[in-house]
């Protein structure tokens, strides 16, 4: 089984595909439309792609990509983003003088910073592209911020470890695919809905659930392209393919300009 | 008067600002941590922030900053986003090989890259940012594309005007400041909650503004940082300081863990 993921070998998401599926084999893309015509076009069976994240929030054109394409939810996962410093065989923290990671790495590692003055941070494209880079270039005095998947991948060595400021760092995974298929035990469903532009509408949009006691995980808007102050709707609710759930969507729909199941999958954890 | 922007002289917050305080005196902040902090500090007696666009969405970080910190919303703007080819006087487009831009500008004017193929995009940290670093450095074959404020401030001439794709293409604004004054007019209140961790409740968060037939323009969830999987709710009201506005408030405080108002303002347009 190929899997798709947006970034390089050992990016975060190919962590996450690891602990999902093990034996899957990565195809690594440059964009996230590439990961998404990827799996359209068949060149991979299914793909991962991170959706939030506990201190950045979601990934928007994550979102905005579930809905313009027509793939499907399968999984959920949950991965804690532990970042390492990652250098080249025998490198010493005493030689690093720069430090090569994507800017919202580097933002999350203020701390390591702080603590070694002499130490540059400098902005790259990808997390393990940057441990890619510093093992290709054979450089001595750099190192790069990534996951432990990263220095396994391009055989680097991990100096510090879990030296991002807060610990309370999760990102959220989906797996998704062109089966619209639903795994055992899903109790979760995905969805995306426009409300009418009318007083109230989101209001009568989330009764349709609070009546049937039914609970949101999140919700999330996100803007409609063309149509300037006009809002999607996204949000995740406990319960996966049962009646009150049924129901509930039916309801939406009549309430909505538009209701679209994005998948229904098990609950991670 | 003197107002913080993010951003070189000619950013987007610049023009935004001509237009609604033409005669104040900008100060360039390098972050928007720099910028909040210019305001409180007292070095600026306001600041524009972008708050939102049409196309791209929220400006999470400005929402962050609205609550970690102390400044109040005194108006809101919108603004039509412009981007404008722009070089250094006498360059013709045919001499052009290489634009400079922010990546989000610069995939915004993905029809005119396609329609010119020897031309190459090029990121960089900010738009005007972009025209600066084209005139300094005296390049023939280079351009930036920026706003039309840009070109005036650093001598550079506009060769193709309005190359952006979608011209549905707004941000919105807010004029932030430490005085929490509310002007004349003001029929629009921007807020902030958390809504306690049990089923239904941002529905009955809603249901307070819902049930006094007060329309809600934009609700945005964000991460709270530190507790993950918990959310904090910004939401605009289409109301002012009025008596239902004051009682949807009180009656949303006995339900959320906690709500700020962040400004009462006069809605744009």
């Amino acid at each position: 089984m190929k899997v798709a993921i947006q970034g390089e070998r050992g990016a975060f998401s190919h962590e996450a595909l690891r602990r999902t599926l093990p034996a899957a084999e990565v195809l690594a893309c440059a964009t996230s439309k590439d990961v998404f015509d990827a799996v359209e076009r068949g060149r991979a069976s299914a793909a991962v792609i991170p959706i939030e994240n506990t201190l950045a929030g979601p990934v928007a054109e994550h979102y905005d990509l579930l809905l313009a394409r027509r793939l499907w939810i399968q999984r959920e996962s949950r991965l804690r983003i532990v970042h390492n410093l990652i250098a080249a065989p025998g490198v010493r923290l005493a030689d690093v003088r720069e430090v090569y990671s994507h800017p919202v790495a580097l933002d999350q590692c203020r701390d390591f910073f702080r603590r070694h003055r002499r130490i540059r941070a400098v902005p790259f494209y990808d997390t393990a592209g940057a441990v890619k880079h510093v093992i290709a270039q054979e450089r001595r005095d750099c190192a790069a911020i990534a996951s432990r998947q990263a220095a396994r991948e391009y055989g680097g060595e991990v100096l510090r470890a879990a030296i991002e400021d807060d610990k309370q760092n999760f990102t959220r995974f989906f797996l998704v695919s062109r089966q619209k298929r639903v795994l055992a035990g899903a109790n979760k469903t995905s969805l995306a809905f426009a409300v009418k532009n009318v007083p109230g509408a989101l209001f009568k949009a989330l009764s349709v659930f609070a009546l049937r006691d039914i609970s949101l995980s999140r919700i999330e808007s996100r803007p409609v392209k063309g149509r300037p102050w006009e809002y999607v709707f996204y949000a995740d609710i406990l319960r996966g393919r049962d009646t009150a759930a049924h129901n509930a969507l039916s309801h939406l729909a009549e309430i909505c300009d538009f209701v679209r199941v994005l998948g229904i999958y098990p609950a991670a954890r």
